[in-house]
């Protein structure tokens, strides 16, 4: 079944990873018939070219964003800003605007504070997924399939514009909810953001340890996989934590309420409190397992 | 090359899935003649006489211990110190007794406290081996392969004894180290059991929050393997926890130092102390990812 091709052009502004997927992913579906590109880095957007992935790009950004249908803010955090104020100078209020980053609240006032008010074509959304690979070579036209996109319209928002959003996401594989921008923030504190907190901390607690006694090469596979996320990227993260310092302080905080609780009944030896508070945790967690399991099964083609 | 076989007699006290394959193990390579077995449970030992993985076995802890060559304890910690007291009121001088438990302190304080002195016929051992599934129908004899087996001896323990151990072990695929009782207790705490006690605190905190917000949909496979440890067994954790209290706490105190400087950053948002840590962090990781994976290779037959 032919579908009607929503979006002329797709702009990407930062090519790597999640952009190019992206891209790769609208064109590969026919989703959208041409996607323009532009970034700091000239050997992204020539890799992007070369692949096809991208049809145009320019090192300007005014040259791709006239007669956008989408845009897609792909940069890091520190470059938003700057983006947003540029597009506020150039003026694209008949484009969508969107994004992919982790943080929602800091984007939304950066908006705010570029553009004067929260544009109404601006729909903010973050598309849980990634891989160990980053830049635009590692692009993969399904990495965003059966994965959560999360988008966080406010009241504000245009109804056709978040459609568009929403459609792009569908069409490209996502399992596609709506959240408020705070809401959002604080489920992604405590689910993503503080165990990369933990991992960074509970490594970085070790290499201390290590100093006195012989502690990695005793270690099993799995501190392996507990571990893992403490190899993402240290300036990603860093990023990320600045971004939702208040989510993430109240995240950790919590944290530190029940880790300190359980600390206190093996301080004192209460085993009962011991063993409700493991049974209660892995009965959660079984339960988690379970969804992500069934998430994955409902959305087989 | 055939090897002479060491072991007339492997008893083991407990049988489980480590018991099991232990056994399992050690009749393969033909390490020992015969393995008979003790427990509390019959259709276990049932179990694995069906299987082949023993020959024996007898409710009756004396009936298996009189003329062991080696007794390994397999026991649940909690059930432990009665078998010491009984293995000393039998008398099982001529035995060489060995363990598979992961916290070595509290065993020989029980032993101290069973025979009155540690026995120098004792030598605890911990294979840092495991599986989902438990119960000895799920015995695998390549349990051991690769993995790291902790010998900790005293000064009093007998040379022969220790040699006997280290073999076994060896003969099973086992990589064999020795290393004293705190330090194992120390380095397993922090390696083993504080990333238990932070990932059922995590959960259990999420647990809570899910009250207020939806949590666990929105939750990534980052951390469904961030938390993967928390579904194990709440009562063998509850155990270890008892068991290695002091180390444990050590542990969990070190980790908040680590985790409270990192809060105070993101708290005064100091970009480059996070960097900086992250970074370091990072790098251990990195380190111990390619240690893990060189120690399987430098393995390989």
């Amino acid at each position: 079944m032919a579908k009607k091709s929503l979006i002329h052009r797709l702009v990407i502004l930062g090519l790597g990873l999640i952009g190019g997927s992206l891209a790769k992913a609208a064109k590969e579906r026919g989703l959208v018939t041409e996607v323009w590109a532009w970034g700091h880095r000239e050997a992204s957007l020539k890799t992007g070219l070369s692949l096809g992935i991208i049809d145009h790009y320019s090192l300007e950004l005014e040259d791709v964003v006239t007669d956008a249908d989408v845009i897609v803010i792909c940069t890091p955090t520190q470059i938003s800003e700057g983006v947003l104020q540029r597009l506020a100078q150039i003026g694209v209020a008949e484009s969508v605007i969107t994004d992919v980053a982790s943080v929602k609240g800091n984007l939304l006032a950066m908006a705010e504070n570029a553009f004067g008010a929260v544009p109404d074509n601006l729909v903010l959304a973050h598309p849980i997924a990634g891989s160990e690979q980053s830049g635009v070579a590692a692009a993969k036209s399904e990495l965003f399939e059966k994965h959560r996109i999360i988008l966080t319209p406010t009241g504000e928002t245009n109804p056709t514009a978040l459609e568009i959003v929403r459609n792009l996401w569908k069409g490209v594989g996502g399992d596609v909810v709506e959240m408020g921008v705070e809401d959002h923030d604080h489920v992604l504190a405590a689910t993503s953001h503080l165990p990369h907190v933990l991992a960074y901390a509970l490594v970085d607690a070790l290499v201390t340890m290590e100093g006195r006694r012989e502690v990695f090469p005793n270690a099993a596979g799995g501190l392996r996989d507990f571990t893992r996320i403490a190899s993402s990227s240290p300036q990603m993260w860093q990023e990320i934590v600045l971004a939702n310092r208040e989510a993430i302080l109240d995240a950790v905080n919590g944290f530190l309420l029940h880790l300190t609780t359980i600390k206190q009944h093996i301080e004192t030896g209460d085993a009962e409190a011991i063993l409700e508070t493991f049974t209660r945790a892995k009965g959660a967690r079984d339960d988690f397992a379970a969804l992500l399991a069934q998430q994955n099964e409902n959305l087989e083609p």
